[in-house]
């Protein structure tokens, strides 16, 4: 395809998208396909013959657009918000059109020091202090994985260099709580401790926040009995009900050990924009590593995941090669990203960051934060006051967690199976009809829904049908009882 | 940013783009700015109003443009081909423009099974089996890392769900070559197995392949010394020389043995589609996992690397968690990507991959492809031909490895560091020169130059320009000494 013929192509698409966006609050929210219903209506071979844009675009259109559970749909409440916003995605086109490489200094200065100039702006926004230094990786689970090999290598002496974790004496230990993200545990299994080495401390029982009490005395155990605690993941905003581990008290713990401690911030990393949420992470500055997505609620598209370490030096050592061809005359004097996570190549992703932060700016961008965490906070006072629901968990920034409790034919509140099967009767009827999208989640053992506001055009009157909505199924799925 | 201030920005990006792209020929290929240089360019705070977008696209020009390294310049021949094709960037701004979240199936179906049918319509364009399936990760390195970490979950009977690497009682080893790409060690060491249980085998001292015989013997000797042989990585088409490790041999030698081969074809993969070529990785269905990277040779924009592999149930055995929150009612009929991989959330990719088979075709990729190897072989003829210029191993595919070798003032070959110093003298002064880029790489202890030919706007032209260039520049360099 020749720059003319991208030219035109490209124009049509352009006004594609914006059609495409305009429209999406008059679609379903969640997709409305079976499984299977996309891949049938492609040929079962890739075509042989060039084909015109005009029709790829109706194909687009007709196979792959009701193959959408539309996230940027303002009554979608599910997950966590995963905004693209439309700065940000001028940044991504441009990042494609530019078509660079990522694989050393040499191969695109500018890929890598606009990362170091956006990094370090978010660092600055944020609050953090100049001991950290950013990169940006795909996601927080990526993010993860890493962090728990430089766990693994400082509590091993550099394994990696000799014999591998397999020669590690001692067993190396993990700590977190059962609120941590799936990834958590993950990236635990595929850094190659083991799920028996990771250690699940107790939580409050109503904040669901690692109790740091209990942490110490897990440690002082495990130590006792000749393991070796390695790393501390420490949940900033757990996906279930934005769960807050206390980090001051576990980064003093961390720190009287030795032990790598990992702030998994992945969705709350943007209401530390803020600056009256940063209490929520107070004591981050004594951790060893950050990670946080820009591309959940704050809306730089999807894959923006930061991720911070303070010891730019261990991470280079573990995580560094380099081979004769990719040498440059620049070493030394330059940032290798290579160095700094798992893949060698990578796309110019800053692009995104930088557009998104010059063409909406960030007074914008924190005005709709604390609108979102004003909408959360009408929503849990709603419910809070209303007959039958319960807010099951505090609502430290965008999320409610809520349950529909009817009472029984006999006056007594719905619990057990019964309650679980009301749940799931209602919120999968809201879901299936497509007028707004929820998260079953389960808590306690039971399931519970998790309202997730965030979605850049969510405004309060979507959080008002939607409070409207909840009512109505849930009292709609009771009555059938 | 409102669909229709997208719309008006978009189109001016789109022809920003376009100009962009044209002009590329008129620029150096090698950047030509300092290290910190970009970086200085930009306020070393973020923006707090929204800014324009003109002045924003002004700063892309002046700040951005002069710190990329022209990859897509026809005088690129350096590292491996980066392409990145118009028509596949079209399917990366749809990507973007719809704002999709893949973390599960119900997330987006269309994401899951577009993935599926486009990874399905590669393979058969390759000439796999229906026995591989496939999915498309960020790179070759990620790939890996995941292969070598299903390589130790299958030689630990699941290490991972329990104790962990470190609890293996013996030692787990790879084996690969000398040659193979840096990723492969360090997915060797991330993957927690160590430096000195990455075993290299001996290789053939022309075409750099693995002797099959050497790795029969080591895997011998390692058992007998209660060491287990656990994966086996096998280069096609490896980064210095594209050397091409004998598959079926090594196939043969890794099922005796149950040990996880994988496939490392990051660059040759894109040969695979021309059956003339298949035979380079002759045996490859018997392995266990295939890594290669449309993003090089075949042009699927940046990150585009396909995994392919035959026992899923393993693959999601290893990789797999299902948190309650990301749970839904399609779960066991669906695709769960996050399950073949180590991030949660992944962009829309499969649309790079149909958008460029689309708007190009199969058969005009296949003919530029035959294009640079009819472009190799003849770059590699004027070298044999020519004096004082030597070819330093069998030109496989596109990659050309040279040495200008001049005679010293006693008529001998020059030799030793005085030939390094020769080599790097006259290649760092095209690189310099903006007029071609190379790389420089070492082989057998020396330095020497890899000519990759493969950018999708090099020509026959381009290669004899860059004959021209390399005779007048090693020339005179050695007229100078």
């Amino acid at each position: 395809m020749t720059p003319e013929e991208f030219r035109e192509a490209g124009h049509a698409l352009i006004d594609w998208i914006a059609d495409y966006r305009q429209q999406i609050p008059q679609q379903p929210v969640r997709a409305q396909v079976s499984p299977g219903e996309v891949r049938q209506s492609f040929p079962g071979q890739a075509p042989t013959e060039a084909g015109n844009f005009a029709a790829l675009l109706r194909q687009l259109e007709s196979r792959v657009v009701p193959g959408i559970t539309q996230v940027q749909h303002p009554m979608h409440f599910g997950w966590f918000p995963s905004n693209a916003s439309l700065a940000s995605v001028l940044g991504d086109i441009a990042s494609s059109g530019l078509g660079t490489l990522g694989i050393s200094w040499e191969s695109c200065p500018a890929l890598t020091e606009v990362e170091e100039v956006v990094c370090d702006w978010m660092r600055q926004l944020t609050g953090l202090s100049e001991a950290w230094q950013g990169t940006i990786h795909d996601t927080a689970s990526t993010a993860c994985v890493t962090a728990m090999i430089l766990a693994r290598e400082r509590a091993s002496d550099f394994s990696k260099n000799h014999q591998g974790l397999q020669a590690v004496p001692r067993p190396l230990v993990v700590y977190s709580t059962s609120q941590a993200h799936s990834s958590i545990a993950k990236a635990v299994q595929l850094a190659g401790f083991g799920q028996d080495n990771l250690s699940y401390i107790e939580e409050d029982a109503y904040t669901r926040a690692m109790l740091p009490e209990a942490l110490a005395a897990a440690i002082e155990s495990d130590i006792a009995n000749g393991r070796v605690p390695a790393g501390i993941v420490c949940s900033v905003g757990a996906t279930g009900t934005t769960a807050m581990d206390p980090v001051a008290d576990i980064a003093a713990i961390a720190a009287r050990h030795n032990i790598w401690l990992h702030v998994d911030a992945a969705m709350a990393g943007s209401a530390m924009l803020l600056p009256e949420c940063r209490h929520l992470w107070q004591g981050v500055e004594a951790a060893d590593s950050i990670a946080w997505n820009p591309h959940k609620w704050m809306g730089t598209i999807l894959d923006t995941a930061l991720f911070y370490v303070r010891d730019t030096t261990h991470l280079e050592r573990v995580m560094s090669t380099n081979p004769a061809y990719l040498q440059s005359t620049a070493d030394g004097q330059v940032t290798q990203y290579r160095d700094w996570g798992i893949p060698l190549g990578r796309r110019f992703r800053a692009l995104k960051l930088w557009f998104h932060l010059h063409l909406d700016g960030i007074d914008s961008i924190r005005a709709r934060l604390r609108r979102d965490l004003d909408n959360a906070r009408w929503l849990a006072e709603q419910a809070a006051a209303a007959p039958d629901w319960q807010v099951l968990a505090p609502v430290a920034l965008q999320t409610v967690c809520l349950r529909h409790v009817p009472r029984d034919s006999r006056g007594g509140e719905l619990s057990g199976g019964a309650l679980d099967k009301h749940t799931l009767a209602w919120v999968n009827e809201i879901n299936q009809s497509g007028q707004a999208f929820l998260s079953p989640s389960i808590l306690d053992g039971r399931w519970m829904v998790r309202v997730s506001i965030g979605v850049e055009s969510t405004t309060r009157a979507h959080v008002e049908a939607l409070w409207q909505l909840l009512r109505t199924s849930a009292e709609r799925a009771a009555g059938r009882r």
